[in-house]
This record gives structure tokens, C-alpha cells and sequence, in this order.
């Protein structure tokens, strides 16, 4: 499926940084959803630069909505988002387009399309990209919150700041939204710091990243290779500077025992709750009605001015790289709108998928 | 897809774990390719039970290769794996039939499917399962090895005692191979002394494990939702003990600077090679030619002698729950050849894709 | 998806004509669904051989459930039929294993499989494969009759006999299933003794048949590429003999005046009617709730006695070619319980995805 | 997958008839294939009326290339073509709104969409949106040619007029590409005759058109549920005029007996031909080599000027319709250049999952 991700509601993803345009196609919606092209505006500016510590490439994203939708809704048909590329300077990169970015995919993108990829940018591999995934997911982030499901990604660490995890995710989703580094805590000013001195090093930070979701209901995601833990993974890597998740406590289960890692169901207000939430929400695979919350591992940008060594792959031979162009010291702040977008459009695919096309429009 | 996973070669899951068999289905592999049933029956064995810290309960994995298979050689056709269940003693479960164990697929089993689940010993949720994901594993496993792809899976960390990491995969896979305890160091022992140390105290141990390959070449893998990264976790979180995954140094470079982070590219005997390998073999979703290196979490197993709060969901009540029955203290040592079988679908699969579906008998 | 066909159920083939068995997986069916096996066992009686005009091969289809039923009752995980082979007497084939058969697959599948293909009695190629069909769809259609989804598949045209075609489809149904022969009219006696003057003449004959569905909702189907057209043609052009398809009056449609061809629409009973059918009930791809009514056109079995022109592609030569072995002068009457098993899964499918994975075992 | 067809190579078409744009996505086309904007502007132009016998709306159908081209050549990532709507009249449709128009796509949108689609023109079900898969198309259509692959699709029958039935393919695609008319007899002037005179009677006409393919290798399409005819099925009854399909001598097939219908192989020049080509190049749904040769059902178009019976479905009662509007009292013309562009994807779909991604640029 290569750029699209779905099954019954399908999101695929086109353009390049410095082509005409970027966007998505969002297909199998439910018909009869409100577009609000002031929220979908929102949440691109979310993801849009923000102070001296993103890059200096400030695109409007000014949207166009070609089909998909008829008298403010959702017609059922293909939605289609075009997002202009307007701020664009290729002069930056021309002189590098054989010279493999280190960690960076143009070296892949070498071995994968033999020279007829669009190099300007990143091109397809571009951050820019990403915009159609927020404009998208804003859609279906209305269709999921009129169904009592609201979700948020925060930063959880960068550059030796330590937000807050979860622990009441509808409570503390409010906080994040109404900040601009998305956080739980007040924050914003010491990641932005920590950003600004990498930069002033001609460096680079990386960080991880917190998405809480809560009102999903229980027994979403499918044995065995629909488990929910699958299918939001195969997501978020599609964004290449997140290189690891882990479910619920994850990574730290590892180091526990069995009694202390496992979650006590209990009844309560003739519910079935967990005492503890270490699963993250999912078991077997599927959701059991406690908030889903995953953590994802943000490299450092991999574009940084220092002098890199790297190779021409053209001329097959080594070279000393020294970055100009615009970009960011680190994109965590940027990635987070992001990421929460994809589980928005992964989320109405499960849902439609066991409660049908129309689900998420019922009243 | 649910129990399906892959384009080109595609595997299919089938089985519960006190029904007549597991078993998959293996569809799409090129003609012509040997299937040595003496290799199957040793890479099941190598799931199977090994000692005093793994359950009682040992299936004898006689497995029948019911079609796709003419005169020793796969036919292209769909090759179908039964591997009967033997050693069955259902009486075991029949009393916890509401009951839902902690941090079980019991309670989202039950939202799922309300009730008609095979609930006798875990049904379809049960390890038991990954006999299939083993046997079909194994051709797909020598087709990569004649193609000179290898790999293996290694306990990196558990109740305390720590691997060595993949540095030199090649060399490593072989030391690994011929363990016990698939190992890069002679640990298993004091591995097993851990794992049997929590058993005595009704208890279970988690850890890390690893996984190399090596002899990929440059270019598998697509944006923006085909990423190899995307791919290997969709399929690896079949696995319901797994929660976490993370590629190279993964949640390591979320506190590294790109400085640091970055794998500076050089030229070696006229490849392009990079000089360190955080990135775990993955750019942009694409392999870079290096080794791929990914590690994954595995939790605790949840079922434990110790007596556990939980809920009877039938009557909608708190109880105390007592396990008895067979069940492993750890499945470290055992879900490493499941992992290295699914990932051996995988590249199968994007092999497939990328090179045509006779690539992998092409001489 | 080679061997599969669905997206929320989804249907799995296995098995060659002389190996250990044929099967069929079905995956995604709700949980709940009453498994009936002597309604499957009958449903495989009416695909049996039945009389001199028949193969005589009989195969007693003795089948195995080995997943997915617990207590009668799908679990909602894959269900796997087997249906073990006991017939077999591959030493008619063996001398012709490199010389084609014409029409036949022979040569087709050694141009795709190298000569891996098992040839024996056709290989996977074999209409025996078809028993999984009718053992998967037979599950599916007690659950469609559940849901007032009733359909059958008759003999329109064989061998200058001239059955009824469906008018009345909900009474017709009764018809066709109490006959030997699917036919609307008491016409079996007729299509018998022209297949058998075929079979003196070591000769074959084809025919039309006819599936009617009624009690379908409006709303299957979905543009561009999942029109109900499209998706059914899909699952019959399964059946190597069936070489044409057409819906409602189909090719007659060609010749006829708009004026003529257009179903008006009328209210009777407060529900939406169309005065004729001539769309076969869709409309752009989509149910309109009247019967679904389409032809297929079965060509004469490819294998019959006389001597005629081909080649031994091992040789590259002419040669001419006398079979021997057993074959059906006609399969139009086995193909019938055939194509509507196809046609139940088929259905299913585009129910749950509509309605949800659920919604076949609602009351 | 709804809007999308193909498994490495991917179409997603969008628009509504009266929205801003129609267009598709072309995905996974390898790397490196021209993009000639002349010939996509060629192949248009054949679908754009021509004279008194086509709608009266005439598109310019200027595109725009969004993404997936750089330097004249696709780049192995999505292909975006958008082509504006220029000419529209929305006021014809209004007052129609709930008023069905018999044997079009109103009704049952209706029922899938519950007044939320776009009702001006047909909406997302216009003949409008072919206007994306020919443009997509073309570009498929130069790369087949460059792998010696060349394929047509003609007027058979039309109003009375019988064009000849492709003989000699290879020479006869020739001939149909240069006349208005796309057939291989010079009768244009007698099919607009026909016509025109259903025109005057506000009436309107069907055919049949015939697809004929050359070039194709041996071996596309697999068992059981991607025959090339399943295939190629699903791809043209996209389209909600074509009601039937038939393969090779189709319909015909059912009253002949097989010595008739088999075609005899034999040895030519070192291939292996058939002497006849009754199978119409498919066998066991395999391409054996011999030309693919498929006619289709196009039913007469269902919008006339002729007073009809129908409902108000808002207000569910009987209603008669008298439309105005603009609209084609033939589509067979226009037709035929968007089936051989769907063709073209699905065989580039094809050649790239047999040979790989690359295929299709190899030179």
C-alpha cells in the first residue's frame, strides 16, 4: 500500500517539499461529518514553526479542498486536501543532490529510485509531507471527539527536560493543547532553551514523545496481525525520525516481574477497569477500555551545519558535508500535531471496521 | 487482514490452543524453493519447552505439510502447515472460563467476541499459535539463507543478566544458533537460574530481545507507511508479549545530539557503508544495506501461581484468582525463533515486491 | 491476494486435486454464527458427482473443522475446513505431465511456476479446490438466511435445454434446491441426456447459469472499484470455466433503447421498487434492493477424450493427445452450489464491512 | 480499498462532477518512466465529446501534475494529476435533488450516503471523473509500450453498426486510434447516424466494446482469486454503463461443445501459439501469450429527455421526471479510451507484482 494506510477508511499521502504541492487523499469516511476548515487550519498551525528554535521555512498551508465534501460535510466520497508549497528556495539544495545527508534518506532514496527522485528538499521524504497527515487527521479528529474519544501527544523529554507523563489523559490533553510546546507541565521556555543551545552548537536534539487517548471503546484491534499495538506502530514509522515505541510501561516491563507488571482488573461503577495501566491500555492485541498511551523515541534531526563526513554517491567517493538551508535543531514540538493526526485517521479506520461505514456519524 | 500478514507472501494463522491443531498457510513464495522438513522440525524444537524453566506442557510438533509442497519443493501454490495439538489438558482451564487474567487477552477476548471465544487455554491468544509462525518461518528462512540474508534473535536482557549486543552479526548468528539459551555470551545458565528464581516465588521475568540481519540489500521498504521499521513492528506485535520495539539505538538517540546520532557514510571497497549503525540499517524507511538491528520488549509473563485480583466478567465481580495449570515462568528463550520466523516472512514478502515473485528461486 | 478474497471476511484456498487435501480458511466471520455440519455436508452432496453424466471420481468429502468452531458456534478467529483427498489415482496423469492439455492450465501455470506446479489431476488448478468453497460458503449462508438473505444459482442454458429464468427469485430458490439438477423447470432429464450425448461423442458441453439473490439492503457496493459488479465478477472469474458475466439483462442491454432499458422507479409499501430489473438490482455499483441477478457463461469442460492437436512444452514439439482419466463431460452442474458458496462469502463480506464485524450475528 | 485498484501499482481516483477538480493518484509506477504531458493531453482529448452526437458540456481538461514527476520523469513516489472543472452548470441539477433518475446512481447514493453526497451531475458517480483514470492511464500506457505492450479498445456494435472483431490486433490498434470513432471498419459516420437518430427521439443507445491486447507475456494473473479475468473485472465495472464482460469468445462458448471451443496448441517458430483463440488469451486465469481479447455490455445511457416514471425519495412518492441538463445520448464512444487506460493500470499493476517494482523501467 506504500503511501496509503487504511482498510476501510484509507489516508494516502502525496508530494514533495519543493514540488507544487502536498497532500492527502482521505477516503471511506463516514458521510454527514462537519469539516471545519478553522479547526483543520488549527491543527496545521500546530505543526507549524514557532520561535527561533524551528526552521526558518514559514509555509501559510493555506488548504484546498477538491472533492469529498459537499455544504460543510463529509460526502463519503474521497475527501482531498492540496496544500500549496509556497516558501520555497531549491537554490539550497541543488549543489548536494549526490551528497547522502547523513541518517538522512537520500542514500536510500538513491538505492530505491535510482536518481529519479525529486532531491529538492528531501522531496518526498520531506517533513513537508506531513502537513496532509494533519489536515487529514483534523477531519477525523472532530468525527472521533463527537464520539467521546479525545486524544493528544506531548513531550515527554527533550534535551534533559522531563515533562509529566500520563495519568488522567482527558484532564491533562487540555493542558497540552492550550500550549505551544505541547506539554503537561509549564515547560515550553526550558525545551526551547535546551533547542536553542544545540543549535547555537551547530547540533541537533532528539526526545520522546506521549500519546494519551481515552473513550475508546473496548475490543478494537484483531488477532494476530491487527493488533492494536501493529496497526499504530505501522503508522508512526512512517515518519522517519521516530525510531522506537513502546506500549504502556514497555520498554521498563522488561526489568519487572510478573506481579508487578501485571494490571488487577476490577469492577467499578459495574465497569471492568485495571488498577494499574502498565499494559497501556491493550491486551492480546486489543483495547480493554482503559486509556491507550504509547511512548515513540524521536532521533535528533539528522540536518545539522557541522562539517559531516558522508559520500557522493555519484562519484562514489568521500566527502566533508557542511549543511546550509533551513532547518529545524529539532522537530519534537513539530511532530507531535503530527502524530496525533495518523492515530486520529487509524483510529476512525478501527472503528469503522467493527462497527461499520456509518458508525461515526450516528448520532 | 487479522490473521494474514504480507502482499506478495502472504501467512496465514490459523488454531486454538486445546483445538485439533495450529497451523498457517503460506501463500505467494516463489516455485522451486527446497522445503527441508528436518529443518522445520529443528526450528520447532527450538520453540519447545527446554528444562525446568519453561512449561510442562511439551507438544510433540509433528506437523503435515498438507499442499504447495511437490516432490520436496515448494510449488507456488498456497503451502499449508498443520501441526496437531497432542498434549492437551483442557480440564485445567475450565473452572477460569469468566475469570480474566491479569494482563491476559481474557477480558478483551471477551469484548471481542462476547463470549464465544475458545477460552481453553487462551484459544486462538495462545503461544501455541506461534508453532505455525515457526514452520513457515523456517522455508521462508532458507530461501533468505540461499540468497546469503541470515539472522537470529537473541535474549539481550533478562532477570539481570545482559548479552552482548550485535556488533558483527554474521559472525554472532552462528554463536547464537548453537545455544540453548540463544545467546551472543554462554549466559543460559545463569538466565535459566533467573527465570527458575521468580518460578520459585510464584513469580515471572520479562527482558529485551534482539534481533540482527544481515545480506539485505539497499532499498527495501517504502514511504510513507511501508517503512521497513513499519513493517517488521506491525508484525512482531502479533506477538501479545511484546510492547515495545525500537530500531538501532532507538530510545538511546532520543538523548543523543545529531552530532552523536548521526551514522557518517563512507566508502568501503566500493560500497557505500556507514561508520556507525544507529540508525539499525533503516533510513527513511528504507534499508541502507547495513545491518538491520532492532530490540523488543517482552513482558512478564502474565501467568503467574501468585493469587491475583481480577474480575468475573460473566458475573460482574471482584475475585481472587489462583493459576494453576502449565504455563512458562518466561518466554525469552522461546520467542526468539518466532521472531526470527516472522521477520524471515517479512523480507520474503518485500523481497517479493521489490524483485518480482521469482526472485527468491532465481539462481 | 492470490488465494484470497475479502477484506473484513476473507477466504482462503489450499489444496491440489491428488495431494493430501483441500481446505479453505475463513477469516473475520462474527463470533456466534451456528456451524451446521450437515448442512455443510449437504451443501458438498449437491457438488458431488451424481449420475453417468458425471466424473466418475467420487469423493466422499469427508471434511475436518480443525479451528475456529467452539461448541457449534464460530469463535469470530479463522475457521479452517479440511476436506482430506481419498480418491486419487494419479497414475493417469503422470504420462502427460509436459504436455498441455488445450484450454486447460497446463501450460499457463508451467509458464508461471517453472515446472514446480504439481500436475497431478490438475494440480491446485483442480476443480476439486472448489469443495473449500462450498464447505466456507455454506457457513456463510446460513447466516445470510438468518438475515432474510436468501440465493441459489440454476442451469439457464445446456445443451439446447432452455431452463426458466428468475422471475419470482424468493420462491425460485425452493425450486432449484429440491432438484438433481438446479433448474427452475423440471428440465434435469433433458440437460442429462444432452451431456450424455456429448460424452458418447468423447465430447463436452458448457451452458449459462443464473444466481438470484434476494433480501438484500440497498447500499452494497462501493465506487469506483468496489461496485458490487466488480467485487462478484472478481469471485467468479475465480472458476477457470467461467469466461463471461453479465448483470441483469447484461449483453441484451447493448441493443435496447434507454427508453426500454431504464428501470423506472415506484413506491409500493413505502419502500422504493423499480418496475423492471433490467440493472439486475445495481444502480452505479450498489444494491437498490431489488433482486440481484446475474448470468455466467461455463464453457465445455476442456478435458474430453478425443484426440486433438498440442504440445509437450518440456520438448517444445507437437504432439497429439488422447486423455484418459476422469472427467466431467459437463461441470455446469457441480459449478452451481459452487459459484453461490462463492457468492454467500462474497456477501458477507460487504455486510460486515457496511455494518460492522458484528452485525451477521446480531439479532 | 473503495476509490483505489492495485496491489504494487495503485489508482485513487477523486472529484465530484461540479467540484472543483477530478483526478487520481498514481502510486507505486516505477522510477524513472517519461511523462509526456502531449500524449496525456492525446489521450484526453478521446474522451472529450466530439460533435452532435456528445454532450454538449466540453471540458478543456487542462491537468496539473502535482507530485510524482521531476525533470519530466515519474520519481518512483505518488503521482498526483488534477484536472479543474471550467465548465459547469449547476443549476440544471437543483431542482432534481431528490427526484431519482432511473438506472442512475441517484437512489442508491442515496441509500449509502443519506443525503450527504453531491447530487450536481451524478457527483463523485459522473462520467466526469474518468477524466483522472484516462490521464493516469496514459501515462501507464507509454510504459507498457516501451516493454513492447500495446492494447486498444473499439466500437463492436453499436445502434445496428458492426465494426469487425479484432483478427490481427497488433496491426488493427492502429487503425482505431486513427478515427474519431475508435473502430477498425471506417463507420463512424453510420454509429453517430444511429445515434442521432435516438437523440431526436430523446432516447439514447448502448453497445458493445471489444478490448484487444498484444504483446503480454505468458504468465500474469494467479490462482484462485487474481485470474486475470477477476482482475480485469473488477477494473472496468467501475464503470456504471458496462454490464457485462466476456472473455475470449465468451457467451459464445456455452453452446459450443469443447472440440470446438478448446483452442489446439502448437509450436511456432519456437513459442508455443494456439491455433484458435476461443480462451481470448486466458487459461486457467493465466495469460498464455496469445492476444487478451474481452468485450463488455455498455448499456444505453440512462440520462433522456424523454418524460419517465420514478420517485421523490425525500418526500417517497411517485413523481415523473423530465430532464434538461446536458448529457451524451451515447458514452460508447467516449468509453472506450477510459477502458484501455483502466487496462493499462491493471496490466502495469501486473507486470510490476511478477517482476518487480522496477520492471517496467528496465530498459
Amino acid at each position: 500500500m506504500k503511501n496509503s494506510i487504511g482498510t476501510s477508511v484509507i489516508l494516502t499521502l502525496f508530494g514533495e517539499s519543493h514540488g507544487p504541492a502536498v497532500g492527502a487523499v482521505l477516503d471511506g469516511l463516514a458521510p454527514g461529518l462537519a469539516v471545519d476548515e478553522a479547526f483543520i487550519a488549527d491543527r496545521l498551525s500546530r505543526r507549524q514553526p514557532a520561535g527561533p528554535a524551528d526552521t526558518a521555512r514559514v509555509e501559510p498551508d493555506r488548504f484546498q479542498l477538491l472533492s469529498g465534501v459537499y455544504r460543510g460535510r463529509t460526502t463519503g466520497t474521497p475527501l482531498v486536501i492540496v496544500i500549496p508549497n509556497e516558501n520555497v528556495r531549491s537554490g539550497d539544495y541543488r549543489a548536494l543532490e549526490h551528497v547522502a545527508r547523513p541518517s538522512h534518506a537520500d542514500f536510500t532514496a538513491q538505492m530505491k529510485y535510482h536518481g529519479f527522485q525529486d532531491p529538492r528538499g528531501g522531496g518526498h521524504f520531506s517533513g513537508r509531507v506531513t502537513a496532509g497527515i494533519v489536515a487529514a487527521g483534523a477531519v477525523c479528529e472532530q468525527a472521533l471527539a463527537a464520539k467521546g474519544i479525545r486524544l493528544a501527544t506531548h513531550i515527554l523529554r527533550c534535551g534533559g527536560v522531563e515533562d509529566a507523563p500520563f495519568t488522567d489523559v482527558a484532564s491533562e490533553i487540555g493542558k497540552i493543547e492550550g500550549r505551544t510546546y505541547p506539554m503537561i507541565l509549564d515547560l515550553g521556555e526550558q525545551v526551547e532553551a535546551a533547542v536553542l543551545a544545540a543549535k547555537q552548537e551547530q547540533d541537533s536534539v532528539g526526545g520522546v514523545i506521549q500519546t494519551g487517548i481515552c473513550g475508546l471503546p473496548a475490543g478494537l484491534g484483531e488477532p494476530w496481525f491487527d493488533s492494536l499495538e501493529g496497526v499504530l506502530s505501522r503508522a508512526v514509522f512512517a515518519i522517519g525520525g521516530i525510531k522506537g515505541i513502546e506500549f504502556g510501561t514497555g520498554f521498563g516491563l522488561s526489568g519487572m516481574r510478573g506481579s508487578a507488571a501485571n494490571d488487577p482488573f476490577r469492577m467499578q461503577d459495574g465497569r471492568v477497569v485495571t488498577a494499574s495501566n502498565h499494559s497501556g491500555g491493550i491486551n492480546g492485541g486489543i483495547t480493554n477500555g482503559m486509556p491507550v498511551i504509547f511512548n515513540m523515541a524521536v532521533k535528533p534531526t539528522p540536518s545539522i551545519s557541522r562539517p559531516q563526513q558522508t559520500v557522493d554517491f555519484a562519484e562514489g567517493k568521500d566527502v566533508e558535508l557542511s549543511l546550509t538551508g533551513r532547518h529545524d535543531p529539532a522537530i519534537i514540538r513539530r511532530i507531535c500535531p503530527v502524530v496525533t493526526a495518523l492515530v486520529c485517521v487509524v483510529l476512525c479506520d478501527q472503528l469503522a471496521l467493527r462497527f461499520g461505514t456509518d458508525y461515526l456519524a450516528q448520532p
